[in-house]
């Protein structure tokens, strides 16, 4: 099934890059927000135009919060806003439930959960590449048609994910394990940071620093998801809790003297991480990272104001489009390195005609 | 002080890292370990020669386990390898109690500990750049001599770090916050995966794979290290842990349908997700200040080669230097987004001075 004119209700981080992704494939995209700032903005960044009453579209996406989803799947329908309509929740048994108390037509609607975020969210942080590559969860009842079915998955598609069909109850399950807890977990981890002195921040390595990234999402955002998934999100908590409780104890034992005790406690750490590594090990490599469609040319360039101007002059100098950008700096030395993604094709031509502008172009 | 002729004790990942990092500097490195095998690959990958008695080095690198660093720096001492010494053990203060109660002489070592890693260890994994910019944590004591720890400091801006001098007790709280306690956290989540569902790990995306990287390391030496830091780390899991269990008794009690109970729970959680927004964002950035030293300015930019040097010409005009630069950008689509990063102060001029300058700066 070819989407030709879907419309997205709710025009913040995944609302905006699915209506930019499929602006991309040519597909018209009417936009709405009660917000009207992120509306306006979804707008300027070119993922759409403004909702008006009209003819319905092909599909409707609720990029909504789940407590949201079925009353905002209520209102669209009564207003026959499309043909079928999914919405874009990290929780599914929720608003499914919802939606049949509510009273919603349960033919057109197919509950979905692209597996993409960022830490930052709002309609400026989005990007039609956020799905590109990654699991988008599709939860049909036994009511939804074939047809609904098949504009959902075909949206799927044309952002470039993977979708999974998956029983609701077993999704929240399992983003509760791989989603919802961990992020918990990063909270509580990044919260001992809060009062942390200059030099213990001073020592702070990578590996804390990815411990802790997801703990700098915004928390209205992930409280509404975190209740709409309690019970699973909690039995998770409450398992990791209790590891690091006895894993505390454990360490308290190996200091009293013992050597037993304490030769029993190290027993106790190594199979926690052993645990951990068997876990970490289950992980699929497949989705791992971004793909990406560019190459990437390192420049060194001197710390002081004024160089990224003069290399960005020498990039457009040379005709190239930078695609995006990395800068890698060490505190305190003299240099960094700028990662300048561009077009595989370019990258040969940008890296030739920026040494022979004089910057040092490794490799 | 330059060091030219040096020993390593030990050619795991860092032993074999701050060879090869000095070697490149042109210094020669004499290398010794008790397994063969892990010797005769660091020599094979070009971290130095074997190490057979003669004259003394000028310093003697002991990379060895925390327990093992005392006896390894009496055995040194007693075979007067060098004239100076030092280790890199991720623990402080136990291996100096344990050299002063063996005699050994503390008027030659410096104890040291560079804050870098990965999840692999062995020389195999070893990088000459494995420091670089790196914090390389110095804790004389009041016997070490000014030559000792101008020695070690050379080594730490020889590998390219930040030596950084700091007491080892504070040293060891500090690494149980920032490296230790995130570590077992990381295990603690990556143990709930071991018996995971297809179905969940299917789901897993950047935020799990970030959160439990580290629990991939090796359990073996992490046992050393905790055991040995094992007061200081407790307390930090202890913390943890308690935040976690009262995370998961909110959630459930948000779930009792009592509405007034919901929403204390759902303060509760907020205030664990804030703490945690604010314990991100006090671990430094790349230009080794703190992140919140920072205010980000978003610009439209249309997409087309020249526009970004348009941008920075018009950033050096409002005279604001900028600290670090993101561009999000939809492949594609007529515009994207860049973010500056420059100090607070200067935020509000260049935002002005943008607009002024016919820029779209949203907020």
């Amino acid at each position: 099934m070819e989407l030709t004119r879907i419309a997205v209700i709710g025009t913040g981080l995944i609302g905006t890059s699915v209506a930019l992704a499929m602006r991309e494939r040519g597909c018209a995209v009417l936009l709405g927000d009660r917000d009207e700032r992120s509306l306006q903005l979804a707008i300027e960044l070119g993922a759409g135009t403004e909702l008006t009453p009209g003819a319905p579209v092909d599909l409707a996406v609720l990029a909504v919060p789940p407590a949201a989803v079925a009353a905002t799947l209520l209102d669209a329908q009564k207003r026959g806003l499309a043909h079928f309509y999914t919405d874009v929740a990290s929780v599914k048994a929720m608003p499914l439930v919802q939606a049949m108390e509510l009273g919603c037509d349960m033919t057109t609607f197919v509950a979905g959960h692209p597996l993409a975020g960022r830490e930052r969210s709002g309609p400026a942080a989005a990007r039609s590449d956020l799905f590109l590559g990654r699991p988008w969860a599709l939860c049909p009842t036994p009511q939804a048609t074939a047809s609904a079915v098949a504009a959902v998955t075909a949206l799927t598609k044309a952002c470039g994910a993977e979708p999974l069909t998956v029983d609701a109850i077993e999704h929240d399950e399992a983003v509760a394990l791989v989603s919802h807890g961990p992020h918990v977990v990063s909270a509580a981890m990044a919260a001992r940071l809060a009062q942390a002195s200059g030099t213990a921040l001073g020592l702070a390595g990578q590996g804390v620093r990815d411990v802790t990234r997801i703990a700098a999402s915004d928390p209205a955002l992930w409280i509404g998801i975190l209740t709409a998934n309690a019970g699973p999100v909690a039995d998770v908590l409450d398992a990791v809790a209790q590891d690091l409780a006895v894993a505390a104890a454990m360490l308290r034992a190996g200091t009293e003297g013992d050597e037993a005790v304490a030769e029993v406690a190290a027993g106790q750490l190594a199979d926690l991480l052993g645990r951990g590594n068997a876990g970490r090990g289950k992980i699929p490599g497949k989705h791992g990272g971004r793909p990406s469609a560019y190459a990437v040319v390192s420049v060194l360039i001197p710390d002081r104001p004024g160089e990224l101007a003069r290399l960005f002059q020498a990039t457009g100098e040379a005709g190239v489009n930078i695609e995006d950008l990395a800068i890698e700096h060490s505190p305190g030395l003299p240099v960094g390195v700028a990662e300048l993604s561009v077009k595989p094709e370019a990258a040969e031509t940008l890296a030739a005609e920026l040494r022979a502008r004089g910057w040092s172009v490794p490799g």
